[in-house]
């Protein structure tokens, strides 16, 4: 470490190594798959400072130590040979414009499938399930969950903006994806992120095999 | 703890370390994520006194230390902070209806998946396994098994009255459906309930993957 | 214990170890849920004597303490307070028709759907696959395997010789289903046994989702 | 171990427990059932010697004092009593082909039904997901992977010849297919190859239950 103020230093061991847990967990459901995927948590709001996984490294070994400090920019605090993703963008404006205290990004079969066969409508409507009561704020199965679907994009910058855009036009959307890509979620920490990824997952995999068993 | 007279209290510690045992087997298996389901086990009849797992927090890493003492209105008996599940009344009932000494519910994507498909049908014929001996009391495969679906609800008082009739009209289920919600299952003890809950989760996936297979 | 001969009582503590572990590996993969299933293993073949998995008890909780000790009659030789179960004729019907040093049955959602498809064709035919290779004796994928299906039945007798004849017709088969029940299958030890089952729950689990693909 | 030259016998052990390691997880994810599969990396360049897993050995209890240290023409220069697979040709092969520093090989239901289904195009076409830039050198998702599939054959001097020939054909090729066998990959070193393995096995995977969806 090189400059972590104190008050974030004191957050950090305790969420970095909740932050390694969920990802070897996720990564043994499969939705972390050959280093794909990640993780960041708020440790510090003013000035903005996130724990996050490092790029490139396995999940289902990722450890506390190997977690990174980046401050609002994406530029890392801590020193260790690693290197934020790419997609550290992202998460910075999911926090900014959704207030999060933490955003988790997972690569399943099912939310790789759905999200190609819901390209076409711009997102995928889920209703009248029981667990979508996990999600933060719902009271009632009887909710209505618009799952925006955006398209795909290596221009990081160009992609927080569309991500931006479509999180103010859906103000009550607690996720979305990204075509042929992933799942974003986020909640107000990490345990209520984590709770919101395995609703959505549990999700669509149920209509994914809904479709399978309809048809 | 407050106020656990002192019989139920020799019992509540292995029971709620059992309790957390289950859950944390089932969350692994995808049946209790994003905080759903939740488990329950009788340590006092007389007052009647329920060891339950607490709302809203994550079956992957419950502990016994979590695990709720609850009287037979539902209030806690022990100080922790979390408070029961809404659906607390709903387990009161299944112990009297049925004498059950355990209470288990789990959300899976087949059984979600199920309860929707028939739920016109008001239930589902489960005939002809193996598996099915694994219930109490069924000794051959012949048996049929019919698993009531009741229309979810968000009136828990309402909805113990409904599980309470369809009981009496169904004394031999050993289990019943909320539509797209999920699964409840009991047992003489907690041991029992565990078995009942797999098999019931077993014969489900079979019908789903049939239905995929044969179709 | 009561009476173990010296011979047996030696090779008896690994062997229950071993059998127990792959119990608990089983039932992880969803093979014996609901306390269904069951594992033996040749102790003594002078008297024989299996170590086997008791009757009505979780398999993802199978201890090396719980292993029974049986004789030919299927008799217990240990005294556990638990009881062998009611298929412990049947491993001993194929332990003394195919010389199996261990018979391992398991209760998979896929050995169950595929043995209710093919019924009427009294068996399914395994060809081509490469991983026929590590089924005892196999030197090619272009092997074909009969895995007969027999009839479920509650009468252990019967169904013994029932077993006891589909063998005789099918000396080169290396496990058989009963319909809507489950996969037996058999080897030389303990090892070769589990070898056989996980080759053919692979197979028969590609067979099941080869059809929902190409359907 | 008998003749180690100095320079490996370091890199061995680590190597070895690595190599274990990564086998028990791809045996958990049901990718090695049954001894099936084999793993290798290299240890020395000059002259060539592998790590690799024994054959017919449980990958999901793989130790890394059962891996075998063998030479360039596949000869074990350790002494187990154990034996290299048959198919350590074909690893030497991809090694020398692709200046590879490991090569692992596994058997997933859904990339022995993909291998079958795509068998007559002699390949599979996999475009426009994001995993793909899991993949060595690939940097956008709109990477266009051709996973080659090959006639399985129990001829390993023939098939290392054809793989060899295929490899060429195909230089930006990560892995290829045995039809109705299984996969190969490989990478610059373990985790890379580890990478390419799991990031192939969920594209194969999304193929596949793709079809079932939209069919």
């Amino acid at each position: 470490m090189t400059s972590i103020p104190s008050q974030s230093e004191s957050a950090f061991a305790p969420t970095a190594a909740a932050l390694a847990t969920i990802a070897r967990g996720f990564h043994a459901r499969g939705w972390l798959l050959g280093t794909s995927g990640n993780l960041s948590t708020v440790v510090s709001r003013d000035p903005l400072q996130l724990a996050m996984s490092p790029s490139g490294v396995d999940k289902g070994e990722l450890t506390a130590a190997q977690v990174l400090l980046i401050d609002e920019q994406g530029q890392m605090l801590s020193d260790h040979g690693a290197k934020p993703s790419d997609e550290t963008l992202l998460h910075l404006q999911i926090v900014k414009d959704r207030q999060a205290g933490a955003v988790l990004h997972t690569h399943s079969v099912w939310n790789t499938i759905l999200s190609d066969l819901y390209a076409t409508q711009r997102g995928i409507s889920i209703e009248g399930y029981e667990m979508l009561k996990g999600l933060d704020g719902v009271r009632t199965h009887e909710h209505r969950e618009w799952l925006p679907i955006i398209d795909n994009s290596q221009d990081m910058t160009s992609l927080a903006q569309t991500i931006s855009e479509t999180l103010s036009r859906n103000p009550n959307a607690h996720g979305f994806l990204l075509q042929r890509h992933g799942l974003y979620s986020w909640g107000l920490d990490l345990q209520q992120a984590k709770r919101h990824i395995e609703i959505l997952e549990f999700l669509l995999e149920t209509l994914g095999r809904t479709l399978e068993v309809k048809r």
